[in-house]
């Protein structure tokens, strides 16, 4: 257990790293050369233009104005000035609430540091177990502890009483933020413009008709079963191959521009390459001629394709996006069940089209549900078993292990340098590789699971990545040992001695958790400002690949939050708050830290770095309240295991209410919150209908929404023919059959009159 | 443990016993007065009229007809008789689909029984293990069952694999009849004639208005937001007062009728009848006049409570019944969200009139979700500590007990025939009688829940009824001790150890369980088809308050099928079967023999007696399968402990495939199916409606739907008038305000020919 001073220490060493990030951000962030790496967020919108147009050349790439220098923190209030109404305007809304989550926890832990401040640890600090036990080795921050409360004490029952009150604060800030998300969220969609998938439903599962196209099923089922609403519909093409060609011909044509520029600037010389593996080996070429070609290929296989898919009726999938006249049409196809047979004619609110995930709108119902449970047993092997596959690694990255291998290597690897590196680093670096992999691995598996659109799969991939870092990193902190061999423990105890076992733990463990939050938290918060890849990638870029300002544009790397990634780990900091706010309260500061320090960061970078690639409308938020809940439920059941080993007498009960009643305010806020997420209510829709029939009388809905939902491998090529629409059948005689139907609809259109 | 011959002397007894009661059962239905206890159903449909009016008198009463005894077994070909879709047709597809249960049970263990009786039980035969073990008692029962195999012996896979032919035949079972079920709905549903329910919704927590009654704000709201469907809608009224009220006026007409009834036979003298309670004690008066006066002012207060209901305002609960022009137009509001507050404007299905649980209607949302808490924490007490008020009553029902509450009482209870009862009976009955009581328990707690129909409270109160069974019961029997000590033994032992220790339990348990199935599952269906209650009942009403042929048919009680005992106790026994198949497989014949005596009965009583108060189209089948697939995992579960104990090499991996395959056919099953049984599509919706409009083009749903959904307590009663219609406020001045947003609403619809 590290000494207060040792905490000093790495607190001051983290400190100090973290402020040199600052101060690199800071000096890097005004030099011109930079502006499109650290402000690309305004390049998009258009407000700024590149500042090399003007002034002496030196200037364009170095800041000489000192006085910039001596305001190098300016950014902090700058980042906190915009309102958050302009905010939202700017980054969206997904954007804004995600900053939401920092702020939550500051709202959380700071009220409940400074009570356990006043309460707890004047408490702790004069409880006086510790010095009475001889031959113990204790520090400050475990006499500010619960360690430092002898057993039975009544003391421990001010640790209740706070607890309470922790998880009544918490529950409280819970709900008031979940009502602000949910008004936000609302609010942004009422005032948002006309979007296609407002108006528009995604069917998946279309059944099979001998007789018709997908195309004519689907015009025939809506024309028939919601004959007043119907507007139009977009079927898929399955046109994965396509996109595939059509990236790789993006890339022949980055190398292709780099030779290019190559010979321009050394025209003495033609560029060679060679035609292997990533121009590795293979015969040697002239690089210009041998990408022009290998272009010019492609472009013909790409046609070819396109050709293929537009007329080859196999390429459509069963599926489609339908569009109808009122927005209200659509939230009412998609909230009803369309069909007897629950798997087909599945309807869903359409994502947006920059959100659709092409990949998976064409995999039947049964096979999504084998997906989904061969994923679920993955991830459950994953989880648990993940140090099996590494440790194999491992034994393989050992000296014995590349000794059996690659005889070969042998001498070279006796070399004391090399026996060392392999020694010390290799299999901390297998490890890391792993763990920095794992978001990635989750993200396929998700992936693979068919969800449909981007916004859901980094939930889904989020939900995933939460369970694992509970297990692996918060459990496999406390308990040391692998994951499986906890379960194996799990599994061989009691239930009633699991809390136990982790209510003495974490105590215990308090000292390393301050560490990790500088480590893992301070440090990556501050590095995240720097975006030192984003930096590098795009100065390479623009030395070899940018000829025009639109190149320059493309070079640009604003990035996005991944959420899939950063919420989980947002949730372990709630966690350790949470856990240790009534058993080692020292904590709470540096949680506190993290999360301003962070709310500040996120928000300059959302203002001026960020560029979303979708947006949800904060869909995310009963995600992100549910898993604090879990981090409450987790420590009041902790804190009971604790307590009934430090016999105090009748606390089970007293503490077992509590997450009870935590479940229970969780399934409440579910009822009143969520379906704001899920659903769009009719009033709503009903509203804005109304409203846009009064200010746009004239608009032409078929226009608007005529090619919104085209793959974009098709978009914007003019190829793409509006669907055949309505009017337009009555010249088509090939079509002259669907007339039936619909005179059959008109006839059965109830007559107002009748009733 | 009983050994072969006491469970054949006790089946020879309990085969006995059911013959007894079915030789009286045949002996009584032939008998002319009891035709109305055991036919109700037919006098009920009109095509059975009162067998005493020909022929000499004794013939009226006592069947003489020698022939007729002779065929005394002839009802059970009868019963078997009728074909599914008669059935249907004659006692509805709840009852037709609830004796179906019986035949998924001999579906599911016939096939297994065979099996096993053909592998299994000539393996464990050969196994020998008892024989080796000195000085321990076994019987033949025990050689049948795995006891009698040794510990880690290879034989043991065969059971194994037997475990995974009966799992997988089992869910072959359950998707086939899951299948069979959905579809005999949907036809059900489709063929249906009208039905009020089929175009109405129920609206519940409609918002205050301070402008607007309940009623005005209803017909706005959807006026608004279901422009071309919204047709009627009918308030609810808090009635419950007044329903009181009639059931009291009903009851003291039952005691004057009886009055006169007395004093017709013996004119001589007036009946008397004290004033006090049940005329057990107080003021002595003549009864005739007495309940005169009695109905008299009652009635008055009725006439007076009518009067407020009707006018007051605050009589008017915010909830609605709100009709659409079409069965569309109902679905589509049903499934949908009204509102941004998803607590507000609720809408589900309506039940059918009959179906309605008025009480419930007006709860707002956070005092529902309190009610459920609470009822929840409720039922877990009950269910866990139900035995410590038994134990407590039964302290008090010591002689000690007695003594100390009532000493004046000690000569009479010191007296030996006394205390032998107090000592021998009492506590066994106060465990009885609660027991009994259990069911009317968990009614009231369902329907403190706030369900708002009396088929979801059946639902409700069957799922607490299930776990309280498989707790106390199943649980109970096999680890000894009440449920509390369970609970705190399964808290106290490792997770892996649970399983063990029921695994090892369970074969000790079957002899037990085979008296169990004797006693409460043969005779209890054997003493069904006697109807000793409603036979006594009948004829003490017949006797006492008939008088006209109307009164005779209000005596009859044909009673129904209480799903909400009667299905968990069904569950029991797919449960027992499920755990013993591969255990100690000669309990299946004795189960097979109750699915095949009960699928009998019940299909005689639905046919022939039970008269159903209301119909849910089979609404319960998804708990049912729920339910059988946990008796399911449970089963498996408890395989995988017995194996571990028996020292059976890697059998935990093996089975442990089984539970994860099983829950994840559970949710494909609900995926698939579920949904025809909670939501209504809209493609059938279409349909129905425009049949109808074919079919029926005059038809004027107004009329129809006018007081469908008014409280029984008004019905048929000409106080109700219909509900303001949309064309009759035209001439209403104080509605005049009305017209002003149904004229924006013109306004608002969409125009077509703009789109």
């Amino acid at each position: 257990m590290a000494a207060e001073e040792d905490i000093i220490f790495s607190a001051a060493i983290n400190l100090m790293s973290a402020f040199a990030f600052l101060l690199a951000f800071a000096v890097l962030r005004i030099q011109p050369v930079n502006d499109r790496v650290y402000f690309p967020k305004w390049y998009l919108k258009g407000t700024r233009a590149s500042p090399r147009k003007c002034g002496p050349v030196v200037r364009n790439f170095v800041n000489l104005d000192i006085r910039t220098y001596i305001r190098f923190l300016n950014w902090m209030p700058a980042a906190l000035h915009m309102p958050q109404p302009e905010l939202i305007d700017h980054a969206g809304l997904d954007s804004a609430v995600y900053i939401r989550i920092y702020l939550l926890g500051l709202k959380i832990f700071v009220p409940i540091a400074l009570l356990a401040f006043a309460v707890l640890v004047p408490i702790n600090w004069t409880g006086g177990s510790l010095q009475h036990i001889e031959g113990i080795t204790f520090n400050d921050i475990d006499k500010m502890s619960i360690s430092n409360i002898p057993s039975g004490s009544p003391k421990l029952w001010a640790h209740i009483a706070m607890t309470y009150l922790a998880s009544f604060w918490t529950l409280y800030a819970l709900y008031t933020e979940y009502g602000i998300v949910s008004r936000l969220r609302l609010e942004f969609l009422a005032t948002e413009k006309r979007r296609p998938d407002q108006f528009t439903v995604l069917v998946r599962n279309v059944p099979p008709d001998n007789d018709e196209t997908v195309s004519e099923h689907v015009e025939h089922f809506f024309c028939v079963n919601h004959p007043d609403n119907y507007l139009l519909h977009q079927v898929v093409y399955n046109a994965n191959m396509l996109a595939s060609l059509v990236e790789e011909k993006k890339s022949l044509q980055n190398w292709l521009t780099y030779y290019q520029t190559v010979f321009e600037r050394k025209p003495s010389q033609r560029p060679k390459t060679k035609t292997g593996f990533w121009g590795l080996w293979g015969e040697t070429v002239d690089a210009i001629d041998y990408y022009t070609s290998e272009i010019k290929n492609l472009s013909e296989r790409e046609a070819e394709e396109r050709e293929k898919v537009l007329s080859d009726p196999n390429a459509i999938i069963p599926a489609a996006f339908v569009s109808f006249k009122t927005r209200w049409g659509a939230a009412v196809c998609a909230q009803t069940q369309q069909s007897n047979n629950p798997t087909i004619w599945l309807t869903e609110w359409a994502p947006e089209p920059r959100d659709v995930f092409w990949n998976s709108l064409a995999i039947p119902y049964v096979e999504l549900n084998i997906r989904k449970l061969l994923m679920a047993a993955a991830f459950f092997f994953l989880t648990f078993f993940f140090m099996i596959p590494i440790a194999f690694v491992q034994s393989l990255a050992s000296i014995e292990g590349i000794e059996k291998v690659f005889p070969f290597l042998t001498p070279v690897i006796e070399k004391d340098a090399v026996k060392a590196f392999i020694q010390g680093f290799l299999p901390g670096m297998v490890l890391k590789l792993f763990l920095a992999n794992v978001p990635k691995i989750l993200m396929a598996m998700s992936k693979a699971e068919g969800v449909t659109s981007l916004s859901s799969l980094e939930r889904s991939s989020a939900a995933k990545y939460h369970l694992f870092l509970l297990v692996n990193v918060f459990l496999g902190s406390i308990i040391a040992g692998a994951a499986f061999q906890q379960l194996d423990k799990f599994l061989n105890q009691a239930p009633a001695e699991i809390p136990k076992t982790i209510g003495v733990a974490i105590p215990i463990k308090a000292t390393f958790f301050i560490s990790f939050i500088m480590v893992d938290g301070w440090a990556a918060i501050a590095a995240e400002i720097l975006r030192l890849s984003p930096l590098i990638m795009f100065h390479i870029k623009d030395a070899f690949l940018v000829k025009t300002d639109k190149d320059r544009q493309e070079a640009m790397d604003p990035g996005s939050i991944t959420f899939s990634i950063a919420e989980p780990r947002i949730q372990l900091y709630f966690l350790l708050g949470l856990v240790y706010a009534v058993i080692t309260p020292i904590i709470l500061p540096f949680i506190i830290v993290f999360f301003a320090l962070a709310y500040l960061v996120f928000r300059h970078q959302i203002i001026n770095v960020y560029d979303q690639k979708y947006e949800s409308g904060a869909g995310f938020w009963p995600d992100v309240h549910r898993r604090i809940i879990i981090g409450l439920v987790i420590s009041q059941v902790q804190l009971m295991g604790l307590m009934s080993t430090k016999n105090v007498a009748k606390s089970g009960p007293v503490i077992l209410v509590l997450p009870v009643l935590t479940i229970w305010f969780h399934k409440f806020c579910t009822g009143r919150f969520e379906s704001a997420f899920v659903k769009f209510p009719l009033q709503e829709a009903k509203i804005k209908d109304t409203l846009e029939k009064a200010t746009e009388p004239n608009l032409n809905l078929r226009i608007y929404l005529g090619d919104a939902y085209v793959h974009p491998v098709f978009k914007g090529r003019g190829q793409f023919e509006a669907p055949v629409s309505v009017d337009e059948e009555e010249n088509d005689p090939l079509v002259a059959t669907r007339r039936i139907p619909r005179r059959e609809i008109a006839a059965q259109t109830p007559n107002p009159n009748l009733l």
